[in-house]
């Protein structure tokens, strides 16, 4: 699998960048010129403005549109979390497969929504005025009063349109070079219609992830659903072309790649050499073991722990890699030359970066970013508190502090325009398993101890009477908070509910609030402030050298990108761009995670062993890319995107266009699949397939 | 806890240095008018014979003689392993202790044994002249075989002696500057004592590990038996002195620390610290969190897994800061100073080197090091085959292939020298554990196709048909390995019984035999010996400036080194040297780690509160140091080393005289435990305390 969006990643980096080899475009600097020029393809606006309305962003994906009614395609393990929500002990419906034959049978999924980008206003000119002359802090600070009140006005206006109320969010192209308000249509109720079994879906497991060749159906069907309860309209989807692309061929990607280090300096990506992934991967190998020994213990814990299992050794591989891709000299080496070539700039015009070093700013800033490191990462982005209690907790107890403040007053992920969305999270009812919640907390706050040490305040603060074990035990069973309707009574009572509360896991979230809201000011005042400056500086002077000629780094927005259908050479050895049915039966073992499932085995003889299974191409995509559409020039759906290869991990930091491959699902084995296999007929007349 | 020699870290780490700024000197050149300067201590060579032969050496630690009929002092976690197998899962030694309150209760440590150095005899001179003229390759095995000769040699020659017979081991100082045969009277026979509750001996566990201030009854109490089954006769002994040490007081450490790095070159620790370190630690902490887990499905399996688990925490303590040494640029710096002056020096007289860079030499090594860094560990140092089980196998089917070869042919391990040793811990009867062996094997197997990939030959060899789970279940399950008998008789039978055998275990052994012998090959031949030349030729230099007024990097063989009682200063808070017994009591939390045993409550109100606990002194000691007597100038036994603080961690690479501090027990805390505590008269009464 596994192009998802790393939220973790997301977190613990902290800041964004610009620059890219290959090319995560935006739809409104699309290079239509460039594309004919190489491909001989012509892209005109009303093609980008389809495939764009035809495009879905889901809460940990892309998606997109593949009939009128609604249906959205995405990847199986885009899909793994409502599956898991929607599973009981007697009924694993991530192992067994689902198909709704009616639409009466279509099943929630709590906490998905799926957005599609309907307008897009550059608000480059508003931000610049308003933190012209500031300092650091003030301007940091001001930049995201800004964006939260034009998100507000944004979002207000449209609430008297025909159209509809939008949500409009603010996003930062090229490192505060640009400014932007994406608006979207949001659909808030989205269900299941069909998934295989993961035992095809992620065929080979966490070996097989991020390799090729490959054998996977990693597809999931969902269905929008409007305010009125009713399928979506979408006039805007994509046709599925049956006989999937050609070897060479040109490939579309529309979707939302999650985030780039691209233009990260020396400094910065040797932070996350020496500080943050090393720490990360240590917590997060051990984190595996207890999961995975913890899943030995029997059937049901074995059930309830393989979708935080699989999402955790699929950001184990992501980070190890991108670890690996900092340690070979090559990468680093290329950006100190970039850095040398960009500082020649500056000395030869020292106006271009408003006087000063802004490398010298950052680099003194990542003294300060590695001593907080720990501590924010334990406390701020609970690294230290891993609990889906403790964390509906913090929201509720941070809400209650926050919503009656102004909205540009707030921390930033209260503000009003992104209330619903909290909202929506917390009060989902997805389950929680008391088991898995005491190994996680016991697991972090034992982690937590070690590092920091036993001495530190907030452990002696904890863990003065208590062991890891002895505490978590005692906050687990004495919280309420699994129970969504206790959640939404702490959401509306606010702060006097809380106030009042007793509930064990609140009081540990307001025990520790104010320690992490000061590691988290101290890490905004001293690290994002100054890193923000710089890196506006040295995007200023990017940005004059090459303007929108090159992509902005990803950013969880919508973007298109172009390729061809190809495989690559490693080693000495050539590597096929497609994949066969015929191999999928002579690599299975018969064992997990190299077993075909039953329903395959069946109808072996009837498959068509020639049928294209997986392939690859040389798309720049990144996590948050899962589920995206590949579309050929013509903007029929030719696959999906469920993957990269191994290479493809250090395209967080670099475009290495020898090596990085994309990979997808061919609509050749989704087609044969779901008529030969799962005998979804309804399914395939609704795609307008035969 | 715990300056146990880091085994693995042995095996691990590819190339001994030399060069060491604090001093672990050799007691055949220890710097006698250095310490009358300094501390105004006058050290005459009877002195340096009787502690010589009053201290002892452990198969994983240092000791010492208390008393005349070899009672032997040393640490808890020395003695983990033999409270372990003396356990059931009734009784369990680890947690109750253990007293004998007469000698025939006294219980046998089947892996243990108590080597005592009486002889030291320099042949540089002989391996100087065989190897003169060889390449590399070349050098590297002819040294390699006249050290087997030599020893070999020294034994036959000893079995006349009235003495007796005596154990040959040769020593390589200052990288190849010098060899010596050490000579050693071994007791094979070890008999545990006394052990406090590990609650006491390791107060504070992990967290507290290599932490100080602490309060830790770090300490055992063993016996030597001679040949006839009677207590040994040891003439020479250390006294209790009552008092403990004074603040400032000079004092001495004898012990055998295991390993340090402190002349690796920047090349060699940069592989440290890219390659190996990070992926050692990855596999250890996904294994910690495995054990951890299991160690909760019951009270037995977490009494199996005490040991193995602790032993872990350590060693990954241990190498993440290590790791964090590295990553931390003043050592770096440091390093890069140093070759530059040693550079020059050969700059300015080349034939120093005897022409050509060794610094480039071992860079150059140093790439294929990296290269063959994962097979090595996993095949032949069998961290893709992590099983109790697996390791008798290999042994026995090593050392049916080995044995009939000519001493000087074989690999080093089973030279005839060192074949007692192999023989014994073949043959101890210790307890296995299928359970934890499924869990280690599987996790191993589970990694090695991580970290292999599936498409590697050894994991389609072995997992073609099997999941790592169903493999090491069939393996654990099927094999007799565990009954010594079954051993014994594939031992004695050769290379014939080897061949008969349908034990899966020695199947799989003899299965991966040859992959894992050529890896090794390819290690010791294009890594070991370019580096040993290159470094040989380093030493040279260095030796040549230096002489032995700087003393040899450590091997596991006897040291004596000096130093202050002191604390240090942390940031802006003074330590101070000792700890007392009143602050173990408020610091209890009343759950593990920092429980108090109730054999302490119970007498807490006769205990001397003043009672000094633990102490700091500034002794530049290392893992494999554990159990080392702490001496004052008269040579009375004033503490028991235990541990370092944190910062000693990087005295594997260098030794900051401002930060690094060595951690015992302080005579005070083990008289008064044992007379109030533990109200054990005998024992007091033959080490001559009233």
């Amino acid at each position: 699998m596994r192009r998802l969006l790393p939220l973790v990643l997301l977190a613990l980096l902290s800041s964004p960048p610009a620059f890219s080899d290959a090319g995560m475009w935006t739809f409104h600097d699309f290079p239509r010129e460039l594309l004919k020029r190489e491909h001989g393809a012509d892209i005109d606006s009303a093609w980008l403005d389809r495939v764009r309305t035809a495009t879905v962003r889901l809460a940990n994906c892309t998606a997109s549109f593949v009939s009128a009614d609604g249906l959205i395609l995405t990847n199986h393990h885009c899909s793994e979390a409502c599956l898991d929500e929607n599973s009981t002990a007697e009924q694993n419906l991530v192992r067994a497969g689902f198909l709704a034959r009616t639409r009466d049978k279509e099943l929630k999924c709590a906490a998905q929504v799926a957005d599609v980008l309907v307008g897009m206003e550059n608000v480059s000119a508003q931000v610049s005025a308003a933190i012209h002359g500031l300092n650091d802090k003030a301007a940091n600070e001001t930049r995201k009063k800004t964006l939260a009140k034009l998100e507000q006005a944004c979002e207000e206006a449209s609430k008297g349109a025909a159209a509809g109320a939008l949500k409009c969010e603010s996003v930062d192209l090229y490192q505060g070079g640009q400014y932007w308000l994406y608006k979207y249509h949001r659909y808030d109720d989205v269900r299941l219609v069909f998934a295989p079994e993961r035992g095809i879906a992620a065929f080979g497991g966490d070996p097989d992830n991020f390799q090729f060749p490959r054998w996977c159906l990693d597809m999931s069907v969902l269905r929008a659903y409007g305010a009125d309860g009713k399928p979506a309209m979408t006039a805007s989807f994509l046709a599925l072309r049956a006989d999937g692309p050609q070897a060479g061929e040109l490939v579309l990607v529309p979707g939302h790649p999650g985030t780039t280090q691209r233009l990260l300096t020396v400094a910065q990506l040797e932070t996350l050499r020496d500080v943050d992934l090393p720490r990360f991967l240590l917590r997060a190998a051990e984190l595996r073991g207890r999961y995975i020994q913890f899943g030995k213990s029997g059937a049901e814990a074995n059930r309830i722990v393989e979708d935080p299992l699989n999402s955790l050794e699929n950001v184990i591989k992501v980070r190890r890699n991108q670890l690996e891709a900092l340690l070979d000299g090559r990468l680093l080496q290329r950006k100190r030359a970039e850095e040398v070539a960009l500082r020649a700039k500056i000395a030869a015009d020292p106006a271009l970066a408003g006087g000063g070093d802004p490398w010298a700013d950052i680099a003194r800033a990542e003294v300060r970013a590695r001593e907080l490191s720990l501590p924010y990462a334990l406390l701020e982005e609970r690294a230290g508190f891993n609990s889906r209690l403790f964390g509906y907790a913090r929201t509720l107890v941070r809400a209650a502090a926050e919503r009656p403040k102004a909205n540009t007053e707030r921390l930033n992920e209260y503000r009003e325009t992104a209330l619903p969305r909290v909202q929506k999270r917390l009060l989902a009812p997805l389950p929680v398993y008391p088991q898995l919640e005491k190994l996680t907390l016991s697991f972090s706050l034992e982690r937590m101890r070690e590092w920091l040490g036993p001495d530190a305040s907030v452990v002696r603060q904890l863990l003065s009477k208590d062991s890891p074990d002895t505490l978590a035990t005692r906050l687990v069973d004495g919280s309420k908070l699994a129970d969504p309707a206790v959640r939404k009574q702490l959401w509306e009572g606010g702060q006097a509910a809380i106030d009042a509360s007793q509930d064990p896991m609140i009081l540990l979230a307001r025990e520790v609030d104010a320690e992490a809201r000061a590691v988290r000011k101290l890490q905004e005042d001293e690290v994002e402030a100054p890193v923000q400056s710089a890196a506006q500086k040295i995007a200023r002077v990017r940005f004059k050298e090459y303007g929108t000629t090159v992509p902005p780094d990803a950013t969880f927005t919508l973007r298109l990108n172009f390729g061809t259908v190809q495989g690559w050479r490693e080693g000495s050895q050539e590597i096929e761009p497609f994949t066969h049915t015929a191999r999928l039966f002579e690599r299975a073992t018969g064992q997990e995670p190299f077993k075909v499932p039953d329903s395959w085995l069946a109808v072996k003889d009837q498959l068509d062993r020639e049928t294209r299974f997986n392939l690859a191409s040389n798309n720049d995509i990144i996590g948050g890319n899962s589920g995206s559409p590949l579309v050929d020039a013509k903007g029929r759906l030719v696959g999906l995107i469920f993957d990269g290869n191994i290479h493809s991990i250090a395209g967080d930091y670099w475009f290495d266009p020898k090596l990085n491959r994309s990979v997808a699902v061919d609509t050749q084995i989704i087609l044969e699949a779901l008529r030969k296999v799962y005998k979804a007929n309804e399914l395939l007349a609704e795609m307008g397939q035969k």
